[in-house]
């Protein structure tokens, strides 16, 4: 069997091409949670004190977009100019969030051809306090979206919705 | 900007050595979630008919095990040889499953070292019947793990619980 030397810096867990599909089968899948979503339950639904599927959903937005940009640039927002925090509406309609949900697919597969080389394991200071490399701020990104995604599935049990296997990356 | 032709298939998105702290993080705050539960709640409590906390993990537990033991060797247990799957009864106590939980937590870090080299991006059939990229089937491990903790997350919220921080990886 291999020993632990064989575990070079360069060895690939996985390739960037292979890491953005798995994100944006990701960001599919969350697609359609809220696509199930009854338009009102969207937006009024919630269990427990916790917050209403849109407003996870703009989380996810909110962190996203600022940081597939953080990543390939360098360049971060500060954590209150983030848009989930600063107090404006977000969008009123399933429809509305569903266009701004693919408005950020589309920039994130536009800029992700612009990370620099070896870009991933490089540390940077996310929004201003998040110290990380960038592999463990853009997971931070995937996972958020997942854990938060699967109280949207709770959600939609609970109102006797059958929600999209979580298998579903089409 | 770099362009394209820079993903080298070498290019490295995480190294193994990181993705297996990524992955124990992972485990750390899944152990806590089952901590957080108390012990008849663990094993009875849902919402929406779905599974109880105690079942969630058992079926975390029951593909990782065989799950890396099948990245490494490459031997698969058949899904209907799966822990969750024999109708078996699991461990019925909150102490008995954070053992178990233990105990594969440390076999993952012995597994881990013995994974050959380019294994990740290698294709395999996982139980007999999921084919993909190792890499592939190790996020879905992953994920799922991660998935079902949220929905772990709104159950202990329904009961008035607060849950360990997101981001807490301790």
């Amino acid at each position: 069997m291999a020993s632990n030397d064989i575990f070079t810096p360069t060895e690939t867990v996985i390739t960037p091409e292979a890491m953005l599909e798995h994100w944006q089968g990701h960001r599919r899948l969350t697609r359609h949670v809220i696509e199930a979503f009854p338009e009102d339950k969207l937006f009024s639904y919630s269990i427990g004190g916790m917050r209403s599927f849109s407003e996870l959903a703009m989380e996810m937005i909110g962190m996203t977009a600022p940081g597939i940009n953080g990543i390939v640039t360098g360049q971060w927002q500060t954590t209150d100019q983030l848009e989930h925090h600063t107090g404006k509406p977000g969008p009123a309609t399933k429809a509305a969030l569903l266009e701004r949900w693919d408005d950020i697919t589309a920039e994130i597969d536009r800029l992700w051809q612009e990370i620099p080389p070896n870009r991933f394991i490089e540390r940077d200071l996310a929004f201003g306090q998040y110290e990380g490399t960038i592999n463990s701020l853009l997971f931070y990104f995937i996972d958020n979206e997942i854990h938060h995604r699967g109280q949207g599935y709770v959600y939609l049990r609970s109102l006797g919705i059958e929600p999209p296997a979580f298998y579903n990356r089409d």
